[in-house]
């Protein structure tokens, strides 16, 4: 019913009644999906790329925020130079880029990681590589925790473009107006 | 207060609240608790159906959608035949069942798992099997990942029976609609 | 626009409005986060903590309820007098307390957990133990979890003070009435 269609009302009820349910509107989240990736795993990452593309293709905001292990699938590539020596002996420990990470299971020195993507392949499902790219096309904001960052000594140079940089407020402000929240 | 003892309101303003607030209870969640399993270790399972279990027993409505190392949960067990040697491996890297799963800590070939099964018996603790019986009985609604299944090569006649197939917008759409959701 | 200087409203439209928005308002959630810590990881805690520390900074309720390894965020020190058999060799299997978790990757007997915490001092971020105070000086709600305590042997007087007991249904009361809910 247009509002021109609409029998009289008081202006004064309607604006009371408007005034109430905004502020209760206000309470109700959006239609937003926020995940936090914590883990270095292939396969955790691989099941956060497949929710987040997979949020963002029903229409819903979708925010990736990348901490501690995760952060390794926002970096270009591991860089040494300038860093301290506990610095670079994190670097040598944690793996490098997205396409470096080791499966969280029968890893087996990258044979099962090999293996998954051999299958995935076959089958014609999209790589993580094209799952990352995707979710970019489709606008899903990946945010770089900004702690993490301090604590490994990694710097914005080193993350690839397009990426924001945040805190834990930044996350949980997202993560308060979603319909659904994940701690991968 | 019923509505025959309610004093006369205009009919039309009567109408307008009502059509604003279904309007905003559309966006309310549901009465709906959603997880999505992605481990592939016990310790890891039962937290799950204790979740599961106890939100049914609250009366939530409760979806389980196991993914990936998950999938193994539904498993009747393992099947060879007809797979291809890249899903025989798979299969032979993977735990069979709900039963053969291991502790993601302290496993020690099986030792750990064990001893966690006989301190639950003593303290007349349901096991595994008994909750995932259980959540059956109180209605939750388990789904099976079809994309992990079309990777992993398992066909719908390898899983029990009363499982529902559905890939990541089924998830999602009870994941929206819920009060919580967790990644386990 | 305060009350009295609102424009006349009939008292019995206003009624209804108001008794119809109360029903709404009771089903939308609370300025709550909840999480359930079931890992034994010092870097799973690390960011447990930083998430309950932030949201309870932000203003948020916080309630974190430990469960199976994570309960040993909450105990004292490990006892073994009055444990059978199976539950002192359980005490042997599990970290003992916050500050002696291992990390979840690349722990290296302990080497990198030492340079992480080495490299959060550096860079005057604060350690897992003061994070740990701040939380409870924040109010953040510390619930052990019942039945992993029946199961492991654990009794009241092993967890530090200030601790509230509870079982799946205290948990998920307070999950399925908040902003987010992390399972960790």
């Amino acid at each position: 019913m247009s509002d021109s269609a609409r029998p009289a009302i008081d202006p004064a009820v309607r604006a009371y009644i408007d005034e109430r349910l905004a502020a209760l509107t206000r309470d109700l989240p959006d239609n937003r999906v926020t995940l936090v990736v914590f883990s270095g795993d292939l396969d955790r990452h691989l099941a956060s790329l497949v929710i987040a593309t997979g949020a963002a293709a029903m229409g819903l905001e979708v925010s990736v925020f990348y901490t501690f292990w995760g952060l390794a699938a926002l970096k270009k590539q591991s860089v040494l130079s300038g860093k301290s020596l506990k610095e670079k002996m994190f670097v040598a420990m944690t793996p490098a880029t997205l396409s470096k990470m080791p499966l969280s299971k029968m890893n087996f020195g990258g044979m099962g990681r090999a293996m998954l993507r051999t299958m995935m392949k076959e089958k014609e499902i999209a790589s993580i590589e094209e799952l990352f790219a995707m979710a970019r096309d489709l606008g899903v904001k990946q945010i770089a925790c900004t702690m993490s960052m301090d604590v490994m000594g990694i710097t914005k140079d080193e993350l690839i473009d397009g990426v924001v940089l945040g805190g834990v407020a930044t996350f949980l402000g997202d993560a308060a107006r979603s319909r659904a929240a994940f701690f991968i």
